[in-house]
C-alpha cells in the first residue's frame, strides 16, 4: 500500500501550502522542469501537449475572425523600442540584450522581444497603403522574453511561449470593437477550453499594457483565492501607428494614421488550469486540452483476452478521436491509478474479465472521482459525451465557487478582510492613482478589472464618489 | 493586356538571372520580406502556411517515430558551449551573445541557441538514470540563431525557424540505426510533400556537424544545378552524452554513457521547394504544402447562378478537405490567372455559364500549365485525384532533371566543366582534406554527400586510389 499512494504523498498538501503543492505536481507530473539559467523553464512533452491543444483550438477561433499565422524577427533594434514614449518605459527594464553577434561587437545593440508591437508596426507601415489593405489581421505564435526577478514555472518565466494578434483598422470605434471582440473570444475559450470562468473587464490606467489607450484583461480565480491575468487585449489607439507610420490612403484621397489594436495568452494559461482545477491527488485536466483525455487500465491483465480487448478498446476510442493511452505497464492497478490521477486525466477506464463478460466497462471520473459504468458496445459515444460533461462540471464548480468567493467591501479594513479570506472583493473607487496605491500597500491587493455592473457609491479608500466598481485581488 | 500581363513582367527571368527571379519571386508572393536587423525575415502568412503545413505533416512522422515534442529555452549559458570542443569551435563564430538583461550586466553571457545539443544535452543528462528511460526521444520546433553575413531569405538568415530532434540510446548501433532512419524520414517527406527527389548520404569529415561523429545529409538539385542542403542527421556517440553527464544504470547495474543522435530541418526547406519547381512565371506549388491547392475563378462573375456555383463548389471541396479559394474580386479572369500562378497554387478552376450548363468545370494544371474538364458531380474526387498526379508528376519531372544533370568526371578540369554546367558531378576522392580542399578552390565546389554506390577507381585530384565515390557541386 505505502507504494501505491507513494505518488500522493509526494504532494504537499494544497490547502495549508498551496505554492509548494504548485511546484510537486507541476514537476512531478513532467510538465515542466527548471532551465538552466535563472527564471527560464523546460517545457516537458505531457506540458507541451497542453500547449500544442491550446494552439490548435485558438488557431480555428483566431481564423474564422480573419487572422492569419506570421512569424516576425526575434530581435528588435533598440532605437524601435524608444519610438513610443510609455512603451520604452514599461519595457526597457525587463529587456534581454544582444550586444555582440558574430564575434564582433554590434553597432547598435539588439533587444529580444518583449513584445512585438513596435518590429510588427514597423512592417504593417511598410506593407499599408491604401484603405484597401485594411482591416489587416496578423496572429504569431513565438517565443517572449521579460527579464523578471521572481520566476515560477508558467506563471512567471524570463522566457515564455504566447500568441500576439495585431491589426490595424481605418477607425478608432473598428480597432476598439476588435478589443473587445478578440477579450470574448478569450473569455469563450476559457470556458470551452479550460473549463475556467473568468472576470472579463477594462483595467485602470495603473495597470494597462504599456502603450496602450485601453487594457481590456481576464482575470481567473485561482485556487488560494488569488487572481490570474490570463489574457489581456489592448486597443492602442493612434500611439504605435503615429510612432511607427502605419498611414494608409482613404478612398476620399487624403492620408491617415491607422488605429491598432493587439492583444495576447501565453504559456500561463497552462498555469492558470492547474492552479483553477487541481486537487489533494494532482492535476485536474481539462478534458479539451487534455494531453490524454482517457487512460486504460487493464485488471487481471493476463487473464486470456483482457488485453486484447483493452487494445480493441484504445482503437475504438482513438478512431473516435479520443486522446487515450492503454497503461499495459507491469505497475499494480492501484499504482497506475494513482499515477495517472495526479496526471489529471480526466477519465479511467477498468477493464477486466468481469467486465468483458458483462460487455461493460467501469469508468472512472477525475473531477468527481465517482465511477460509473459504460457499456463497451458503446464506448466511443459514452466516452466522449462523459468527456463533455466533465468539461461542463468542471467549469459550472469553478464557476460557483468564484461566484461565492466575491465580496463587497466598503473601506480598506473591509478589503483586507475579504483577501485574507480568499476572495475577490468588490468595492467602488474615485478613480484615482493615489487610493488604487493605497489599496495596494494597506492589504497587497490590486485592481484587477473594472465590473462593467458600476453600482458601488463611494470610494473605499477616501469615501469619496465612486466613478467605478473594481475588482482587486492579490495576484500572481 | 498590360496590366493583365504585369505579375509576369515583374518577375526577372528564371534562366538568365536567377538569383533576381529567387528575390522577386518570394517578395511578390509575399511569402517573405526582409525584417529591419539584417539578415533577418519576416515570413508572411503565404510563407507560414507552408510552414504550418511542413510542420503539421512531420508531426505525424515524427510521432510515429516514437518523438514527442518538447520546448527547451532559447539562452544557453556560454559555458555549456564549451564543454564540447569541436561543437564550440564549429559555432562560437556565429552566436549572438546577450550581455545585458533586467537592467544588469549579467555574470555570465548567454548565447541564443544556434542549435541545442547542449542545453537539452544537460536536460537529458538530469533525466535520464536507468536503462528503463531509453531510449529517450524529443523534438522542438523553434527559432535559432547563426549570425552569417550573405543572407538571403529562407536560405541562410541569421534568425530561421527549424525542428531538431534528439535522442539517446543505450548501444552505439541503436543511435548509429536512428541516424539513417530519420535521414529516410526526410528523404520520404521530400519526395511525399515537397515533390522534391533527394540524394542522401555521409558528409566528409570537413563537412559534418561541429561535434559529430558522422553527420547524413540530403542534397537537393535546384534550378540552377547548385545544390542546396536541406536536412541533416548526425551521429554524436559519446561526445555530448560525456560532455553533459548523459549517464544511465545498465541491467547488469554499470554506469553508461548514452548514445545521442540529432536530425533537423529548417525553413529552408521552402527555399528549397521554390528553387526546385518553380519556373518562369513564379512558384509552382507541392500539392501536400500548398498553402491554397485550388483557386476558383468565376468566369462572367455576374451571369446568374455563376457566384452560387462557385461558392457552392468552394464548400464542397473544402469539406473534402481542399484547401480553396474562391477569387470573387473585381480583377479580371486574366489578371486573376496570373496572379495565382505566380503564387503557384497548383489547380485552377475556371467556372463560368456554360460550364455550368453542361455541369463540368475548367481546370488548368500549374504544374504543366495544361487544362483539361472534370464534371461538378465528381469535383471533390476529380481535384483531389489532380493534386495527387500534380505532386507525383512534379517529382517525377524534378527527378528525371536531377538524374539527367549528374555526370561522371575524373579531373579537375571535368569537374569545373560539369558544374559550370549546371551539373552535380560524381568523382572519385582519396579520402584526405588537401585534395578536398583543391576541389573548392579550383572550381568552387564543395563534397556533398559520399555515394553509397562507391565505384570510382582514382582521386579526381591527386590521381591516388579513389577510398569514396563523391557527389560534388556548388552549393546555396
Amino acid at each position: 500500500m505505502a507504494k501505491e499512494n507513494s505518488f500522493v504523498a509526494q504532494i504537499a498538501d494544497i490547502e495549508t501550502d498551496f505554492a509548494q503543492w504548485y511546484t510537486d505536481v507541476v514537476l512531478k507530473t513532467k510538465l515542466v522542469d527548471y532551465g538552466p539559467v535563472k527564471g527560464t523553464m523546460v517545457i516537458r512533452p505531457y506540458g507541451y501537449a497542453v500547449w500544442e491543444n491550446i494552439q490548435k483550438e485558438f488557431n480555428v477561433r483566431f481564423h474564422e475572425c480573419g487572422y492569419e499565422n506570421a512569424y516576425f524577427p526575434l530581435l528588435i533594434p533598440m532605437s524601435f523600442m524608444t519610438k513610443e514614449a510609455e512603451h520604452v518605459e514599461g519595457f526597457a527594464p525587463e529587456v534581454a540584450v544582444v550586444t555582440h553577434a558574430g564575434g564582433e561587437k554590434l553597432a547598435e545593440p539588439l533587444c529580444i522581444r518583449p513584445t512585438s508591437e513596435t518590429i510588427i508596426g514597423t512592417m504593417f507601415g511598410k506593407w499599408i497603403e491604401s484603405w484597401r489593405d485594411l482591416p489587416l489581421r496578423e496572429n504569431q505564435w513565438a517565443n517572449v522574453m521579460r527579464w523578471e526577478k521572481t520566476t515560477r514555472p508558467f506563471l512567471r518565466t524570463s522566457e515564455f511561449l504566447w500568441q500576439e494578434g495585431h491589426s490595424v483598422f481605418g477607425a478608432a470605434e473598428e480597432a476598439e470593437a476588435e478589443t473587445q471582440k478578440m477579450l470574448g473570444v478569450y473569455e469563450e475559450f476559457a470556458k470551452t477550453c479550460l473549463s475556467m470562468p473568468v472576470l472579463t473587464g477594462i483595467k485602470t490606467e495603473k495597470e494597462k499594457f504599456a502603450g496602450a489607450v485601453a487594457t481590456y484583461g481576464m482575470e481567473a480565480m485561482m485556487h488560494d483565492g488569488k487572481s490570474l491575468q490570463s489574457g489581456t487585449s489592448h486597443y492602442l489607439g493612434q500611439n504605435f501607428s503615429q510612432a511607427f507610420d502605419i498611414k494608409f490612403t482613404d478612398k476620399d484621397g487624403s492620408q491617415k494614421y491607422g488605429y491598432t489594436m493587439s492583444f495576447g495568452v501565453s504559456t500561463r494559461l497552462i498555469g492558470a488550469l492547474i492552479m483553477t482545477h487541481g486537487d489533494e491527488r494532482g492535476l485536474v485536466m481539462p478534458p479539451v486540452v487534455a494531453p490524454v483525455q482517457a487512460v486504460i487500465v487493464p485488471i487481471a491483465a493476463k487473464k486470456e483476452g483482457v488485453l486484447e480487448a483493452c487494445r480493441a478498446l484504445k482503437e475504438t476510442l482513438c478512431t473516435a478521436g479520443v486522446r487515450v493511452v492503454l497503461d499495459d505497464s507491469d505497475n499494480s492497478p492501484g499504482w497506475k491509478f494513482n499515477e495517472w490521477e495526479m496526471k489529471g486525466v480526466p477519465v479511467r477506464i477498468e477493464l477486466g474479465p468481469r467486465d468483458l463478460e458483462a460487455g461493460k466497462m467501469t469508468v472512472a471520473r477525475r473531477d468527481t472521482l465517482e465511477k460509473c459504468e459504460l457499456t463497451l458496445a458503446g464506448a466511443a459515444e459514452g466516452v466522449k459525451s462523459l468527456l463533455h460533461e466533465i468539461a461542463v462540471h468542471m467549469y459550472d464548480k469553478a464557476k460557483a465557487r468564484m461566484e461565492s468567493r466575491i465580496v463587497n467591501a466598503e473601506s480598506l479594513e473591509g478589503l483586507l478582510d475579504g483577501v485574507n479570506g480568499g476572495n475577490f472583493v468588490r468595492a467602488g473607487w474615485c478613480g484615482c492613482r493615489a487610493c488604487e496605491d493605497k489599496v495596494k500597500e494597506f492589504a497587497q491587493a490590486t485592481s484587477r478589472v473594472l465590473d462593467k455592473n458600476h453600482t458601488a457609491k463611494t470610494c473605499l479608500v477616501c469615501g469619496k464618489k465612486a466613478v467605478s466598481t473594481v475588482f482587486f485581488a492579490r495576484a500572481y
